[in-house]
């Protein structure tokens, strides 16, 4: 049995630098996909034009037949007129806002609470088209006074929609994704936001692999299974699920496959928040959408809806190879890489259902 | 400065077997406590009489002077009989109960939808005044139904509430002790199970140390913070507190210290729950009293009312010594334990202001 999925794109991956991205960028193309957004939380983080030049010419060797579609990282070193430049060279596809200190490598982000002195950068990305990449978290907050003002792992999320809501009435026409959500309320807001959209939405939701199958249990004691935003409640999960199996052009796939050595995921203090999912992405998002009985709903969701937002023209690609999954047993090794850096991909020792095959 | 505590107890603690008893089982009077309640769960389970007794003389030897109240683990291979002639003969102070599967060494424990099959034994531990311990979670529960009814590691403590009460409905004067209290939801529980109390309760629960300090953001990342029940939300900590700092007699410490090797919190898949605070358990609450400006409630606390609740006489105190502490600054180690066991310490590396000090 094989499903063709065409060309499918991953709008979310965490490629690293040196070894590690000499290690992890080759399992795009092993996973299946043809097309990534690749995230400029580098170190330092991807502020200039020189970086994404140089950064996307290194990947671009690593991986030839792969296309790259890169960002700069929302921070004070930005300026309008600079995004003005890397917008009209095509360097890059959109910028990535994270809230400073909420996960891997934010601690040079922005303050959640007041994105207006970024408002003269977001107009720059209006006119020219521009993605808003939004790692949608306030940071956590312990009130003395009213419990209500609480914000912890749980309800990062979505304390950080009235942010959304507000960015997408100031800019109605930037185009904004909420990446990765974990919660019911995420996929609420973005479905709203979309309930009289026709033709192609202008706020859209990345949803990963990874959050399809795993819940607050899941992580509790399996380091393995930590990122941020964390994995929520059962009723999250199926949100989840109902969200990427719905057809909706604004919930498309973003695995953020997110690497880290194995020492630092195998800690009892400071374990580094990510699950790395790249090898294997579409066979564990095929798995979920089969238990749904929705594979006829996979292409869609692992390609054209992104492709579609992102404004993917043919002429773009690096390689028109198109590829499948066959359904054959897979089975997931415990680590990959070699002794000087090894990395537990998803799912270790399991036995997957549907393996990527490039046709040709 | 001092503060005199008196005979202090810590009414629920892991000592563990082999070489981590033998590491550990010191450190109670390390930490000031004159009085423990051991848990049952070595393996194989405590349900015998000789295992008892073997037992407390194994601890008896390791600290001379702790005064230990032993338990048995509750399953099918207790009996009636079995707990009648262990309470004549003074060998065990209560029953532990551990719904199967939700934490170390739980398997053996009993399915806490049904606990009508242990009826005839409570009905013994009643007559003879032994104190029923509740681990009081629920198994994680996936409802493809009603997503009110899953069941996960952050609602399975509130889950498990109606089976308290039931219990409690049944065997009105049977102790119950519902340990290691999480939730605003099981505070309110077991105070409204007293609101009509006059006298000793016969419903109490313990409050850890380490829950008096965490939330979920504390264990997110950091598996030496992991433990079940997890630690919940901002309000449940701060429920916890109150109920610490109230000066009702029907909340006092079990500190449920629970030392793993280091080799066991320190791995990406499957590690172990359990906070280990034993040799500083006095300072880690004195800590939080005194940030609550209620260090005048900490003696009853951490002593006068769980001796109470467990009917302590003073003839069975293997030691008369008083403990007190001293404002001073202790610092925490990263590790206690020699190369071939060690054990991370709840907030190693810390200092504290507080140190317990035997009086004389």
């Amino acid at each position: 049995m094989k499903l063709s999925l065409g060309i499918t794109a991953d709008l979310h991956v965490h490629l690293r630098q040196n070894k590690m991205m000499e290690l992890i960028t080759p399992t795009v193309r092993q996973g299946g996909v043809s097309v990534v957004y690749v995230m400029p939380n580098l170190t330092p983080p991807i502020t200039s034009i020189a970086q994404v030049v140089e950064y996307k010419a290194q990947l671009q060797k690593l991986s030839p037949k792969t296309t790259f579609l890169m960002s700069f990282y929302l921070n004070q070193d930005l300026t309008p007129q600079l995004v003005e430049q890397a917008a009209q060279e095509k360097l890059i596809r959109g910028i990535k806002c994270y809230p400073a200190g909420v996960t891997t490598n934010s601690k040079l982000g922005v303050d959640p609470n007041d994105f207006s002195k970024f408002y003269p950068i977001f107009t720059v990305m209006e006119k020219h088209n521009l993605i808003l990449n939004l790692h949608g978290e306030k940071p956590s907050v312990q009130s003395e006074q009213n419990e209500e003002d609480d914000i912890h792992v749980l309800n990062a999320e979505s304390k950080f929609i009235p942010a959304l809501f507000k960015l997408h009435k100031d800019f109605p026409n930037l185009k904004i994704v909420l990446e990765h959500c974990t919660t019911k309320d995420a996929i609420e807001a973005v479905q709203k936001i979309n309930e009289n959209t026709t033709g192609t939405p202008t706020v859209a939701a990345t949803i990963t692999a990874h959050h399809l199958s795993l819940t607050i249990d899941s992580w509790a004691g399996n380091p393995i299974n930590f990122c941020k935003p964390v994995a929520k409640l059962p009723r999250d999960k199926k949100a989840l699920i109902d969200a990427a199996t719905s057809g909706k052009p604004y919930f498309f796939f973003g695995s953020d496959s997110a690497p880290h050595p194995i020492h630092d995921k195998s800690k009892h203090i400071g374990v580094c928040a990510g699950v790395f999912t790249q090898p294997y992405v579409l066979s564990y998002v095929a798995e979920v959408f089969e238990q749904r009985n929705a594979l006829d709903k996979l292409k869609d969701f692992v390609g054209t809806f992104g492709l579609s937002f992102y404004g993917i023209t043919d002429d773009e690609l690096v390689s028109k190879d198109t590829v499948s999954l066959a359904k054959k047993d897979l089975f997931i090794p415990e680590l990959i890489g070699e002794k000087d850096l090894q990395v537990a991909p998803f799912k270790p020792g399991e036995t997957l259902h549907w393996e990527a095959i490039w046709d040709n």
